[in-house]
């Protein structure tokens, strides 16, 4: 996160897609000047409200979201209870592929945990850019590259780790995360009630102050 | 699975790499047969034993696979104790994108549980079908949508549901599994204890029962 980035939520300035997407489109393969215009033409910069959902559970997914600035939330309902299951903050995509490609609708909810703004594109847009320019689709697909390794290392986590494992681990890769979210849907993310990650928390604290 | 695939374990026959592959490379987009030929050509068809690792904790992964016909395992240890956190049977592709990526050893393990066979291609020959045939990072972009589409749905499962959901959700999704692989695996794979597995087995039989 750059103090550049910040300003356009202090401000209320929906930024450039040019301004929104700089890192992004020039971070992996260097695209040409009329790929990139392409890239940004298609591309809608959106601000959202916090507490916007831009995805309710039966509705079929439409676009692909590219965070900017904020906080998007991914939880399911289950017996009345949210699951929380991820929170998408600043350079990181939203896609909600097992909806495209079965065609089928989504099972769960995306909300905006902040005021947030989003580069926002249609799949068949995305589609026309694939087809136009190889390239595009190079930096795309390294892109899901990524994705699949953030998924790999969050199942391995939930799958071997204790929620407190869980909880020191994001501490570590995402120390801004656990301010910027409610503790209810924070302990919903990892697994466990409100009141077992308050313990977590205290026994961390009480190992902490042993040690020093 | 068709019956075709059988044959090459039954008689220890390797297949081409076009009869190996034929169903994966004109699956979802069609490839002008030097496209085809060249991915043919970069791969190599391999017979692993039951037991062999394809990969140990502290190795880089130099190659992806794409499995033919067999079950591939991958596990940690953990305090001496084996965590499985995939299985990965036939048409299912196998990379280590989170060890490639970021050019780290992998902290896992990936075993044969059955006699398997594997297509498999290194990272240099797969970047260089990406430069020389855009049709094929299509094929590649597509395949890594659906495997994230898979790593998604299954780390809900996880986030959302109880180890007797999951075990539901595997017999109606890949019921020929729970046949295929020992059960203190499959115990470990949907993060319970084997005893608790027996029970959550018991407990399902008996409410078939009183239904019935």
């Amino acid at each position: 996160m750059t103090a550049s980035h910040n300003t356009y939520l202090y401000n209320s300035a929906i930024p450039t897609a040019e301004e929104a997407l700089h890192d992004c489109v020039t971070g992996e393969i260097f695209l040409k000047p009329e790929e990139m215009q392409a890239v940004l033409n298609m591309v809608e910069i959106k601000r959202f409200e916090k507490g916007s959902l831009l995805l309710q559970e039966g509705q079929y997914a439409k676009a692909c979201y590219y965070n900017v600035q904020g906080c998007v939330r991914q939880f399911y309902l289950k017996g009345g209870e949210e699951k929380t299951t991820f929170f998408y903050t600043e350079e990181q995509s939203i896609s909600s592929l097992n909806s495209t490609i079965a065609d089928t609708p989504v099972d769960y909810y995306l909300e905006c945990t902040e005021d947030t703004i989003l580069a926002v594109m249609s799949h068949e847009k995305e589609e026309e850019l694939y087809s136009r320019f190889p390239r595009f689709e190079s930096l795309c697909r390294q892109g899901l590259e990524r994705q699949i390794a953030v998924y790999h290392n969050l199942l391995t986590s939930y799958m071997t780790s204790s929620p407190e494992e869980r909880y020191l681990q994001l501490i570590r890769e995402r120390p801004k995360l656990i301010h910027r979210v409610p503790q209810y849907q924070l302990a919903s993310y990892l697994g466990v009630k409100p009141e077992s990650l308050s313990r977590i928390r205290k026994r961390i604290l009480t190992k902490k102050e042993l040690r020093s």
